[in-house]
């Protein structure tokens, strides 16, 4: 299949883009640069980074401009992840099919190695390492920035991740468990498809608030999609405790909907995905596979 | 004394600052906000920001043009004071003469808030509040941020803080000492200086270096300084436990070379500040001023 393929390509690619960026081994301190590649690399679905470089592809950026933000949204979810596992936080210690950051490393080291991943996203859009090449003007990179920076804060990322905790245990409706993951897992992966879209040269008037739409679909499809593995797939398939957010009481749309329900809204909004789309030539397909591609993985 | 009036002047501007970059106490998540406000407002002698002021005012930027980096300063030190009170890390209850944010709002809001408040600082940096009239350029944002980034990541104040979390119990010597405080304390104050320097058009050739080095040598003071005081000052005056270093058996100045050597090198630093200032006429006399109050701090 090729989105396989792609998806094989650029998560390679986006490997190999990060471990250039992550402070080499022997740089001291050395535990902390340890902790910070185990976290990084080695796993993960690199999500986040696929949808820079589709979105790229599909406008006419360079892989070589994209290499700068596909790394800084991974390093962003990088961390979000080492902190959300935290004893304080989740209490998870599986991820990704090997012990978390702070059961590897400790706690305190978790906390730090979260900290240096996220300030290296930043620094990375700010100052890449072959600053000449990479072919982005200052005020590009700004603007990603700027984008980065509110999707990934209070009224963002972490925001999300603030109301979910404060979920534990409340009876959330519909919109209120929406408004939760368009802010925990849906910032992040508009922040994806724009910084994607901020990297092109020659994107088509109208575009971008097609392509954020698109992102806001496939954004909340890919969390119920997300709950209802956490129902149906096993702990080996998950990399991660199945039913680890039944078991901390955290809502989810299974619960308020029911299994078929839930399937239907996931359905519903892969069609406004492609929908978003329909205004672009096949250099989009690849978007409109990774839209299909979120609502029937099983993994 | 003039430099209480300049210290006084700017600290009410930052605060004025912050406060109107800090989301407002309605917006959601509530807590979220609440607890960033808790932590960034409010307390701290705010050296960081100040210098951004001072070394603004001597080399001419306008103080609009110089609200952005001191934000940005004083948002990623106080995250990192968040974190560093964390149970897991220092696990201070008392900053500032108050509970800590952990103990005020819980451990995982403290993490939280913690990651939010970085978020913020380079937030603030890429995309001000007043973008059209704070007369940075995108050049000098960007470079504003790849200083900030490089300073506060792991190979600069988060490094510091593993060199930190790693020495507890170790004998180090003065030189690991050093490179300890060079990162954990100095990183950030030698980008606030930078940043400042960054605002100002009209620097004169070698003045970046020279001030460079003034921020490195007030930098080390400061920690001396503080080495001192923890053993010196009474809990009331410092706003946090007196002899707290002491109790967690981390290595300090006055261990090393004694309490008057350790004071002699504090005067010998003054000294090389003061040095690398003389190439400069009397409008960067409250950077002299702000060198000797340093080293003869009471808090």
């Amino acid at each position: 299949m090729l989105l396989q393929n792609l998806m094989t390509k650029y998560r390679q690619r986006v490997e190999r883009a990060l471990t250039e960026r992550l402070p080499k081994p022997g740089i001291q301190p050395a535990h902390l640069h340890e902790a910070m590649a185990y976290a990084v690399l080695g796993g993960g679905k690199r999500v986040r980074a696929l949808l820079v470089y589709l979105i790229g592809q599909a406008f006419g950026a360079k892989p070589e401009n994209l290499d700068a933000p596909a790394c800084a949204v991974e390093l962003i979810h990088a961390y979000s992840l080492v902190h959300d596992d935290l004893p304080c936080m989740d209490d998870d210690d599986l991820r990704r099919g090997k012990p978390t950051c702070h059961i590897a490393f400790g706690e305190a080291m978790a906390v730090l190695t979260g900290d240096a991943l996220q300030t290296l996203a930043f620094q990375v859009l700010s100052r890449d390492m072959e600053e000449d090449d990479s072919g982005l003007s200052s005020e590009q990179r700004l603007q990603m920035l700027a984008t980065l920076s509110l999707a990934s804060g209070s009224r963002g990322m972490v925001g999300g991740q603030v109301i979910d905790m404060e979920a534990v245990g409340e009876n959330l409706n519909l919109a209120q468990l929406e408004n939760m993951h368009i802010h925990k897992t849906g910032a992040l992966i508009r922040a994806s498809v724009c910084l994607g879209a901020l990297a092109c040269k020659d994107l088509p008037a109208g575009a971008f608030k097609q392509l954020e739409r698109y992102a806001h679909c496939i954004g909340l499809a890919f969390q119920i999609r997300d709950d209802i593995l956490d129902i149906e797939a096993n702990t080996q398939t998950l990399g991660k405790r199945q039913g680890a957010d039944k078991a901390l009481n955290k809502p989810t749309y299974p619960d308020l909907l029911g299994l078929g329900e839930a399937k239907k809204r996931a359905d519903e909004l892969l069609h406004s995905a492609l929908d978003a789309l329909s205004g672009f030539d096949q250099r989009a397909d690849p978007l409109r596979w990774l839209a299909e591609f979120i609502i029937n993985r099983t993994h």
